[in-house]
């Protein structure tokens, strides 16, 4: 867990501290003094009594108390190191830089689990071991250069690979990004990804905490943990963006030979984030483009004005917002004319506005100041000025920065000229400024942005179900597939639609139970073994009188003991699934069935349990949305009672997490229902 | 048409040259000398006798005979200019930087219809209005900076938009990316992309010509052109890239207050850029990506190793490379035992290959000579390689430098420390050579490569089919939907299947028929009203002797006076259309039938006429390919007659272009063949 000696140690020994800037232990010495680490700063080097001015202890020993140490020796040597520090000189924050550890081999991983555990009787943190270190506010504790400016409105960055987090601030500097912390984790052996946002949850204050997060991840162990926290702080007002990387077979493979974990399943990762609220991102340059987003105020809805001096790139950033799910609205009326009276003649201001190549700073400031007061269709700005081959753009820039802190709507500034008007880009960013490379690269991040949902609720109710009849159905079931009877009454008693049936030798009883079922009807015959051939199977059956007198007449046929009734059933195919998976629970899949399922892969997943709503948002992402909706004249699936199946098939697993896996396939979808119509349970406890 | 002049001018006039560098008139000039143009200057002023240095004519009227002039004067002053240079001055070659022309307004609409007919009228070559100019390795015509180095061995770039053409090679030269020469077309009102390109073609030398085209195009005037040139050079040893924007409705708004053309249809371009093999990139960011790729040798297949000292990247580039359709196979066996031996333990070499934060260049060197020579499962090496962190790398990159010149196998340089080691690459790229910032956008652009298929041959047979019947159809026909007898006529010319049907009172005409269309068979009475009443319909006729008995008995049933046979067909409903486009002639369209294409648009398109073979290509990119190769024991349909019947649709539009529209919805295929069952077809000539 975290303590507040790692957050801000008054003290810090750097164990295997050097003179050798080029090694780990110089470096991560000279990145705390140049980072003006106010508390006392000791060293421990077997050979030396001061390195790089500052006082060196031959021996771990030797130390005075201290809160918080970074080791950069030997795998070999840090449990002995750990163990005096932990228990003579009340050390209560390690972070361990050297590699050599689980990811390298067994011997490493013992040598591992020694530390943490030595640690954890202490009741100290771990960060690391394998990991570049940590950057906080008070002190930089990494080894890696470039250190970026620390802010406080910066963004906090916790990854799961160093040298990534490395290149990570590496892009984002060049951008503008400011940093407010960065946490390496690298193997996790205490403290994760995981931890380190339960921190920062935990730790919030809307006065003072920053309010972007970055996660670069490639194998998530505690999804519960990261779903919680992860969502708490979005409902708080952050913004959290991640990299879930090692999804595909051969990317997976390469995590496990990069941390020695086997990387998650992506469907329960996509699953998990969304549930979240959290933006999935796919590399370091979209990751950085979401980041320089988030450090803008949000835009309020999908329409964007987009502003240029330059045509073309104006033509490349709508066709990628109109693409993503955003718009680019026509902006026309009294006051358009106006602004456009303001431009220079050829301007354009139907959105894109366009300025032309001669586009003034001034101009540039009335058409950002109709944007912000006249277009009630506009809910944000996306400003598109390189050079224009001519002239320095200082003046432009200005007017961009002071537009941007009294606009009441986001302006995202667009540089398309990075090589030309770097000193002007440069002064720019020196005022606190983000901005953007490539219009196409920022549009797609915004539309990512804008298709990501909120987080889900916390608390939100769960469905009126037979809980007690699940659970002894469950308890008396043996570990394979459930028999027909069991399944009949898990879905009983969850509350999801099955195909009713029943048997019957009884006029009355067959009338009670065909009102029981409802109208159209199929009854059968039960004793012939030809039904159909004898008579013995009547379609439509459409009420009580056709019961009474086909029972009658079916009776009678030769054979016959007893009646049977059946639902009639007609609809579209769709598909409610299960599966349990041991990090992430229960995942609950759907979609439509038969060739959806299994050439399209039109299936979308949520963890359970999920909401009605959270339901209804995987339904309306399905690539067969439509035929749900009804297409063309066909009978629309009840999307509402699809909603609620599939929602109580995750009210259901998490009732009975031993179910393993279970299929519904199909249930039938019509207008006034969706009922199952085959499936299929399987128990593993 | 491009002229001599155009290219290599031996002289030069700036109409509207100036002192002030902050004008284009200023600019063009100081370029022009900064660029070491090596014939003779010239300028026209009116108030001027020298302007930066070089001679000034008052009047275009007193200029000595000169070859090329660059405009930029006001729109209106230019028709004089050019009519006094063309017919007094023997200038063959035009650059029109100035605008107010038909982008602007039906005035300057007029006057660049003038200058056009003048420059016509003498042979010469126009390029703009509107546009910021020329860059060849004999002269920089351009008014705007940055301008590249030149490079004989640079890409070649035609823009339609002049501001996008300047942020283009801002970006590129940032990456390294050479230029060997720049055209901004403008308003194209000559020449546009088009004739550019052609003229590429058409002066293409195998020896000096440099090899990559890049192409940004809001609107495709002269498809056709386009395609000619754009599959000739690449069939000459060329890759060309392109950005078509204004794809979606917004962005064709948007291009068309641009340029003032409206945007081409999306499904044409895309289908004109795969006939070409033109790599369709989305953005400036995209485009210098695969230009950055095209600087280096072919990929030959689809296996990469990721080469790295950094897990994160790798495992984030196995991802990009494995879901684009690309692999990263595993490595092993002796040789790769070998090399892991010579890396720092905790390497490995499974692929991505990770010789770890630690790793050398000596060792990166072993890394890359094991994959050129022992590791046949590899057709290239894309190397990561940032900043450690520690230390500088320039002896790192000097290694991946000399590798890149011996290797057989291409090595793509990827640092994603462009910040921290800016030093070593600014190195890196003196040397001539690219860089990619960033694992995840080079390893898209890689696969979207990968996935563009080589141009379609020049010359391809089309297939036999009955054209004096099809011109006589089509001839005859009104505008307006065909009839069924007309439609039956040209799909049997064209040799389309279709479903097959005859009527007979006669036997043994009838017993031919039969053996003519083939079994199984319908026959029904005809005569009769309610058919199946009157036992009058049988299905599944499956031989001669059930002809002749069903055909004795049927002629018996009451008003019955002739016999029809019809084709049993079943199958999977499939799809194809045509359309034609005024610019872009007919499109092709094809796919699986009803909610496929309704809901799913899981259509491709390709332009007419296409081989068998390009058919074969559009069929196995849709989405529901699977289903016509026959997903989980379900009867295939017989991809071979599917696209053979592509193929004759496409030829049968080509040799009846009168055919507006046309659509075979369904045809049903089976394992054996692909029938049209329902046909429609609209002529307008």
């Amino acid at each position: 867990m975290i303590t507040k000696q790692l957050i801000e140690p008054k003290s810090i020994v750097v164990v295997g501290g050097s003179d050798d800037i080029h090694k780990p232990g110089g470096t991560v010495l000279r990145n705390l003094q140049d980072g003006n680490f106010k508390g006392e700063l000791y060293v421990v080097n077997p050979k030396m009594d001061e390195v790089q001015g500052v006082k060196s202890y031959r021996d771990v020993k030797d130390l005075p108390q201290v809160d918080c140490a970074i080791l950069a020796i030997a795998a070999k040597f840090c449990p002995t190191a750990v163990e005096v520090l932990a228990k003579q000189k009340n050390t209560k924050a390690f972070i361990i830089l050297s590699a050599g550890f689980h990811e390298e081999n067994e011997e490493g991983a013992k040598l591992e689990r020694q530390i943490v555990d030595t640690i954890d009787s202490v009741g100290g943190a771990l960060i690391g071991p394998n990991c570049i270190g940590v950057l906080t506010n008070h002190y930089s504790g990494v080894f890696t250069s470039p250190i970026p400016e620390l802010n406080p409105q910066g963004v906090d960055l916790i990854s799961g690979s160093g040298a990534t987090a490395l290149f990570i601030m590496d892009s984002g500097m060049q951008k503008g990004i400011k940093f407010n912390s960065m946490y390496s984790v690298g193997n996790s052996a205490q403290m994760g990804v995981e931890e380190i946002l339960e921190y920062m949850d935990e730790s919030f204050d809307p006065e003072t905490s920053s309010r972007v997060k970055l996660l670069y991840v490639e194998s998530i162990e505690k999804p519960e943990k990261l779903l919680k926290h992860a969502s708490s702080l979005i409902r708080k007002g952050c913004r959290i963006a991640a990299v879930k990387s090692g999804g595909s077979a051969a990317g997976s493979r390469a995590a496990s030979s990069h941390t020695g974990a086997l990387a998650s399943s992506d469907v329960a990762v996509e699953a998990l984030f969304r549930k979240a609220g959290i933006v999935r991102c796919n590399g370091r340059d979209e990751l950085m483009t979401v980041a320089g987003i988030f450090m803008h105020p949000e835009v309020k809805g999908k329409n964007m004005a987009v502003v240029t001096h330059a045509g073309g790139p104006a033509v490349m950033l709508t066709d990628a917002l109109s693409n993503g799910g955003m718009d680019v609205p026509h902006i026309e009326g009294e006051k358009a004319k106006e602004l456009l009276s303001k431009l220079f003649g050829g301007s354009s201001v139907g959105n894109p506005i366009d300025f032309l190549a001669t586009g003034t700073a001034e101009q540039l400031g009335f058409i950002l100041d109709a944007c912000d007061k006249d277009f009630d269709n506009i809910d944000g700005m996306a400003v598109i000025f390189g050079s224009p081959g001519l002239f320095p753009v200082f003046d432009v820039y200005n007017v961009l920065d002071e537009k941007m802190k009294t606009s009441k709507k986001p302006i995202f500034p667009i540089f398309p000229s990075s090589k030309i008007v770097k000193a002007e880009i440069d002064e720019f960013v020196s005022k606190g400024r983000v901005y953007f490379p490539d219009e196409v690269l920022f549009g797609n991040a915004l539309c990512k942005i804008y298709k990501t949902p909120a987080p889900q609720p916390e608390h939100f109710d769960m469905p009126d179900m037979d809980v007690k009849k699940i659970r002894e159905v469950v308890d008396n079931a043996q570990n394979g597939y459930l028999s027909p009877e069991e399944i009949h009454a898990l879905l009983d008693a969850a509350g999801v639609a099955r195909a009713k049936e029943g048997v019957s030798d009884n006029e009355e009883e067959i009338v009670k139970m065909a009102k029981e079922i409802g109208f159209p009807l199929v009854m059968k015959v039960v004793g012939p073994i030809h039904k159909s051939d004898v008579g013995g199977v009547v379609m439509n059956v459409n009420d009580e009188e056709t019961v009474r007198r086909e029972f009658k007449r079916m009776m009678q046929i030769k054979d016959t003991y007893a009646i049977m009734l059946a639902q009639q059933l007609s609809g579209t195919q769709v598909f409610i699934g299960a599966k349990r998976d041991d990090k992430f629970g229960h995942m609950v899949l759907c979609g439509l069935g038969g060739i959806f399922i299994e050439v399209l892969k039109d299936v979308k997943a949520g963890l359970a349990p999920m909401s009605k709503s959270e339901a209804h948002g995987l339904i309306k992402e399905l690539k067969s949305y439509k035929i749900i909706q009804g297409v063309r004249g066909q009978e629309p699936v009840n999307e509402d009672k699809f909603a609620e199946a599939v929602m109580r098939i995750s009210a259901l697993v998490k009732v009975a997490p031993e179910i393993f896996e279970m299929d519904l396939n199909p249930l039938l979808g019509n207008k006034d229902n969706v009922v199952a119509v085959d499936a299929r349970i399987r128990i593993e406890k």
